[in-house]
């Protein structure tokens, strides 16, 4: 790949090969990666700005209000994450049609604690609800999952609802006994109307 | 204040003025904010590289492993977070002897969803536990929320043990029925001895 290739991506694509899938099989059945996704047709790659035209907003929406993003608007934010860096926004091409079918976020934050270490989140996990039965759910989760470990995280993080706890216990994930507390405030509304 | 010293700070101190302190007055009793703390020997400020000689890491350790950070390293971080941006480390000195004995972390993060929104987290409160009964606590959390706030944040959330529930909820963070979980996935051990 060329280094102008290359710079159409939030970030370096080189960085989701050789991800730790070994440390997964367990969860994985039949046994799938982001290099060898299970369907010649399916493609994992770091979000593009071209994605705005391939559905990827439209996929949000079925996860939480995105609102009247204009491509301005996108492009805008898009270099924010660039510029700032530690987001990996990750996507599941269907490239029979080009359409963004998977998505999530890893973000990773700079530290003083544990050495002045590395800590991971995961955000805004959604799969196109037609597309059941491939495993994407785990696939989009655990490939930046594994890539936080492959960045040197020390841990990974997510909020989620009751309903989804199972699916995170399913491939790794946590409740620590008396630390598993979410919260939050909310402050003005969004522009759009239904809050996550 | 010139703007060499304004350099000197991680964030902008002039961001930490005119806070609404008025939403939160059913809060704080006797009323005080971060700009009026109640002794005049306190004093609400951005961390600065400074504060690695004034025991900030120290204050760190009673909350969590904090590792053997050399003031290089330290440096080091403090450099990526500040080229990031998003990072609003907060700290109270007690004037008296220079010591910083309270400290929160506000960290924003760019969103696509809600019209490319702004989100906000909480980290790494802790306040030097001889001060008590001064509300420092509540001061210093406070602080970023506010801040969080002003910068237009949607939403602000954190991560917490079950005994520090009733202290959030006393200052307007919630549990979102079927909504508060946190999980984790913990990776590579860190170099220092009990991770958090």
């Amino acid at each position: 790949m060329s280094s102008s290739e290359g710079d159409n991506y939030l970030f370096d694509p080189e960085l989701l090969k050789n991800l730790d899938w070994n440390s997964m099989n367990y969860a994985v059945s039949p046994f799938i990666t982001n290099e060898d996704p299970g369907e010649s047709w399916l493609l994992i790659r770091p979000l593009k700005i071209e994605d705005y035209d391939k559905g990827y907003l439209q996929l949000l929406s079925q996860l939480t209000s995105v609102g009247n993003v204009s491509r301005s608007d996108f492009e805008k934010q898009y270099w924010n994450m660039k510029k700032a860096g530690g987001y990996y926004v990750t996507v599941i091409v269907d490239t029979r049609n080009n359409q963004i079918i998977g998505a999530s976020t890893l973000i990773t934050e700079f530290k003083f604690i544990h050495n002045c270490s590395l800590r991971a989140r995961l955000e805004d996990v959604v799969v196109n609800n037609t597309y059941r039965g491939k495993q994407l759910g785990k696939l989009i989760v655990l490939t930046v999952s594994l890539l936080a470990k492959k960045l040197g995280c020390y841990k990974m993080s997510l909020d989620c609802k009751d309903s989804l706890i199972p699916f995170y216990k399913s491939i790794g994930y946590k409740c620590e006994p008396g630390n598993a507390n979410s919260m939050m405030v909310r402050y003005d509304a969004p522009k759009a109307d239904s809050p996550s």
